[in-house]
């Protein structure tokens, strides 16, 4: 029984890294979508976006089925009931690569952003991938290291994001209102994601240590 | 014991109906923040965000000692699980308000929205109010009856906010990028505060049916 208990919760680590690893797929496969206007990609995203709301349902169900039957206590426990919280981060964080490949496939056959915005985009990607990466490593190895580190992480979307409203509202700016409501809201889905990041980080620290969960 | 877990349930239940009587006070606050440009309304939502902060993270400590403590089942086990969650949508309905209200403050002492769209806001605070006032029945006497409803009330918040895409994007919008990005975001605020009452009815319909929970 124990035995089965430990594989149990081995699985759910598993399977939050799998939903990580999607997620980053999904946003790497979203921001090439967008520098390239690149629908049949960003259907992709969209269409993939399912098994990721499929695998958030049933980490649920599984953590609840564990909590029933095993009655995990300390770590587990605070573990258990944090993958279901983890789970719905990393379900939102692909509900964000969606909306940018959604933003693709409603602008194609013409570009979702300005060609002068693509290295800031590119910026984006990077560091959403890059903090997506991050918290792999943190829910494997429960790296409450790494896992201050990704607020660091996070500070570089926020910045991208701030540096593209000062652009879109340059006297400069010459691509009108609806591009401007464009850029703005997709920097945000990636500054949202960020956000989600530093949330999952938080609640691994959470049980790795049994300290307060700091919102 | 049984006496003290059937109170510890309703506890739960009370608890959530208060986060969502504050969160309907801060939308409601934060709305008239915002069509008078009052700066003073505006920093009480933001102060008061706090309180649902804590709310949120003590109700998530107290499902999981009931967990631990009592071993819940079927629907109190499903109503355990689901508070946690019913909770972080709460929180983050709480949150979109404190945007509007640090909005209004960003903006303070100029106003944060034309004066033609006035109407159009003061419909989403009164469709935000609608909406989460049901959801507090909702929660309160677990009707999925009107939970179902609350799906209709979000069609609203959504049609608004279409309809503020086309004024702003109208040939005769004449307030800059600025002011077109300024009310997109505060008005996205609104449509999300509604994606998630509708999470959390679909949270409380779950509870009772036990049917599988859809996204």
């Amino acid at each position: 029984m124990r035995e089965d208990y430990s594989l149990q919760l081995d699985n759910l680590t598993r399977d939050l890294i799998t939903m990580t690893k999607l997620v980053q797929t999904a946003m790497a496969d979203a921001t090439e979508a967008l520098l390239t206007d690149n629908v049949t990609i960003a259907q992709k995203v969209i269409d993939n976006d399912r098994t990721l709301n499929e695998l958030n349902a049933e980490i649920e169900t599984r953590c609840i089925q564990i909590t029933a039957l095993q009655a995990p206590v300390a770590t587990d426990l605070r573990f258990v009931v944090g993958a279901i919280r983890i789970a719905t981060s990393l379900e939102r964080m692909g509900d964000l690569a969606s909306h940018v490949a959604k933003q693709v496939r409603l602008r194609f056959p013409n570009s979702s952003i300005p060609v002068e915005l693509h290295p800031t985009f590119e910026k984006m990607g990077a560091a959403a991938n890059k903090i997506v990466a991050a918290t792999a490593h943190v829910i494997e190895f429960r790296d409450t290291g790494l896992a201050s580190e990704i607020k660091d992480f996070d500070d570089e979307l926020d910045s991208l994001h701030r540096k593209l409203f000062t652009a879109v509202l340059a006297s400069n700016w010459s691509h009108g209102v609806e591009a401007a409501i464009d850029v703005t809201l997709l920097s945000r889905f990636y500054e949202r994601f960020g956000d989600h990041a530093v949330t999952v980080a938080r609640r691994i620290t959470h049980i790795v240590t049994g300290e307060p969960y700091a919102k």
